[in-house]
């Protein structure tokens, strides 16, 4: 903590903000002080809620002078540690920037403000027969200014790719106070490098997102949604590329080990679902379009292709009130493993023919370093969630064998032309692993773009680097 | 010039690539000193045609200590003079990294070197039933590494995406002479900034790129490609916004103005096509797809969208030699164009419901300098390509008057919240127009991150930034 934040930084902030937007009180600190990683409270030492890109510039420009870390903070949904004030400094949440200022029908875009919910936006943009395909886990409460700062994912990725592949133009506020548009509001640009990309993904680190211009799809009027169950992990794992050898691109494709769908069972009222005993995986699997019969002759391949390997009878859901069950099932793993055990949860992605080698060396590590280990995820994206249960396990090993192995599985990652993390970004928890994915002189590149944007270094610190 | 190219220069080149590999005679240099940028000739000083990364982190390592322009050349049909050796320097061919280094089916992944035709790839990659989208016109004898740095697009961009949507990983060779690995070989990656899409696009002014891992997709069967004529051009580009209303995507929807199916038609032999006399513009309009049905369905959605403009009778392309013509006609326009005139081309990129306001605006600018310009381009994505005539106009309005214009066109593009170029670069000849699409502010943080690369500026110098 560097308590810079004096009562005149506070007389400042309140007269860029206005009084009633900046708190120093200790709830307030410690509500702002998380998000959904581990247990983790790293609270800032005071929290602003400004309305506006000038209102940000002044901020930025006061904390710049003073070199105070400035942290933005959006639905604090984040998985890792993105929005934790480590440092102190401001916590700067944008949940004013709520608003959809345009959606534009004949251009299918939307502009939008960082602080939307996903969902909201998504519901809102359906209405108008338009698709933002993009559906985090944490949809119902994450920023879309949060999906954008770590270029989140979902189910539907499979088929209709990240965030990034959304993201058009981006308004941005410079550390220094400057507020730059990053691109143009168009499908295509070679025009100079591509900061849209640059700054997505970039976990807060290099400018304050605060507005956002995102591409829009057609609205597709059908789905199908299938569950498989496999009487063995590894084969689930081997279906998931033989449905696109098979031509088949799913438009969701979720692995969920036995242990993930039993404790999301246990969490979520009102699923009746029976699962055989000697089950050990399921796939979630999905096939939208605007044709019926497609779908159906889809759904047709896609049995075929899984009843080539042991399988149980595949549950179709007939009504949407199943497809939601369905989906609230697979979308409350996190909670119901997080609701039983402190845990940790890594983002694991690999090519997607390479999953059944690393569910099984993840499983190898797990039992030379005696953890356990509930893995489920984006299966179709080569996207392995792996929660790794503390359980009974001592605090002290816990401290010093798990990061051993966490350190084996992103060796065993990266081994597969994988890398660390698939959608939910590097942040706090994972910092200290990127000597695994990136050599010395590929970080340094990193390091000194950060400072082209922050030479104070006031934006989000201590995140995605290592530390030295 | 900078003339810092001396005999032990050359000879520690010999000693690098081979003696048979360096080329310093004014044939080879004239050669390898044009693309399809206007007329321009810039020959570097010494042609260089390395088969390695090592070989170019040698090259890289020399240039960068004698502070030696190197200018990256793939296939020589840029547009906007990106292959060009302006500073002298060392020209570096990349025509030797001509393999398909693999074509992983499991993951539907291709790794290549840069050096590939980027139609041989398509086609090598479609006899195993794979699909990479991108098809610029030149494909037939454009590099894939060119693709990658200029982020071109083509005729299939509307649908599938332009190059960056499909670079997943690059391996890249670094001034400095170090050579990295810019993400991993997966399909989502929140690991770290995006050096991948930082370096896809900046026009081999970042890095030297050696190897490219590609997503490909399961090809689809079927087509159905369809020529309208309207009698109102600016109803034909009304029509590319109302086609995306109705809910199709189609993967092709291209518009061209009544001169250039005039030019075309009369470059190419063979083309048989009647086009009445009051035909304004024409779509050039495909769906893909697996299911024929769901085809002519979609292909009937778009005729009862046509319809509802002043259009003369449609031409459905019955058999592949008809679709090969059709496309062959579309992809010869620019040399169609080229073959009668001096001319200027300009790859203006709007939001695709703004097509019909920036083709009047050209239409007006045009007027007010003395020019005449061909229209044509991705009208799905609002990328229109302006060829302006010289014909008659003298050397001297052409030279005082006609960057007055284009500054205008720009101008108009950028109020339309569009931008300079959307698939042919800066490079060369638009740099000068730069400041219309950015700020300082935005200009200085591209120039600090070229730095970062790239301290002595000794890749392909004077391209992208403004002259100061």
């Amino acid at each position: 903590m560097n308590h810079k934040i004096n009562p005149e930084i506070i007389t400042s902030l309140q007269q860029i903000a206005g009084v009633s937007y900046v708190f120093s009180d200790a709830e307030t600190r410690k509500h702002y002080g998380h998000d959904e990683t581990e247990d983790y409270n790293f609270p800032p030492e005071v929290v602003v809620k400004p309305a506006t890109a000038a209102e940000i510039s002044a901020i930025l420009a006061l904390a710049n002078e003073h070199e105070i870390p400035v942290i933005p903070i959006g639905g604090r949904t984040g998985l890792s540690g993105g929005a934790l004030s480590i440092h102190g400094g401001i916590g700067l949440s944008m949940e004013r920037f709520n608003k959809i200022i345009e959606i534009d029908e004949r251009n299918l875009q939307v502009t939008v403000e960082p602080g939307v919910i996903t969902q909201a936006l998504r519901e809102t943009v359906a209405e108008k027969g338009l698709f933002y395909p993009v559906d985090p886990s944490s949809q119902g409460s994450c920023f879309i200014g949060g999906n954008v700062a770590e270029n989140s994912g979902g189910a539907r990725a499979v088929k209709y790719g990240v965030t990034k592949d959304y993201v058009l133009n981006l308004e941005v506020v410079l550390p220094n106070g400057k507020i730059i548009w990053t691109g143009a509001n168009t499908l295509k640009n070679s025009t100079g490098y591509n900061l849209t990309q640059l700054m997505t993904g970039s976990e807060g680190t290099l400018g304050i997102i605060t507005k956002i211009v995102l591409k829009l799809l057609p609205l597709n009027k059908h789905n199908i949604l299938m569950l498989v169950p496999f009487y063995k992990a590894a084969e689930a794992c081997e279906a998931v590329s033989a449905i696109f050898r098979a031509g088949i691109v799913p438009s969701a494709l979720e692995f969920m080990e036995r242990d993930a769908i039993d404790w999301a069972l246990r969490y979520v009222e009102g699923i009746s679902i029976k699962v055989k005993e000697n089950i050990q995986a399921h796939l979630l699997i999905e096939v939208d379009g605007n044709y019926p019969e497609v779908l159906f002759a889809e759904a047709e391949k896609i049995m075929a292709v899984a009843e080539q390997f042991q399988i149980d009878e595949v549950l179709f859901a007939d009504t949407d009130d199943q497809k939601n069950a369905l989906w609230k099932m697979r979308r409350s793993i996190a909670e119901a493993v997080k609701s039983n055990s402190v845990y940790k949860e890594e983002d694991t992605v690999v090519p997607r023919y390479e999953l059944p080698k690393l569910l099984h060396g993840i499983k190898e590590i797990g039992a030379k370093y005696g953890f356990k280990s509930v893995c489920y995820g984006h299966a179709g994206d080569g996207n392995l969630h792996v929660n790794i249960i503390k359980s009974s396990m001592s605090d002290e090993n816990w401290q010093r064998e798990v990061p051993k192995g966490i350190r084996e599985i992103f060796d065993l990652t990266v081994s597969l032309k994988g890398t660390l993390s698939g959608e939910h970004g590097i942040g706090y928890v994972q910092k200290n692993y990127m000597d695994i994915a990136f050599t010395t002189a590929h970080l340094d590149i990193m390091r000194s773009i950060k400072k082209v944007f922050d030479p104070n270094n006031i934006l989000n610190p201590g995140k995605i680097f290592p530390d030295k």
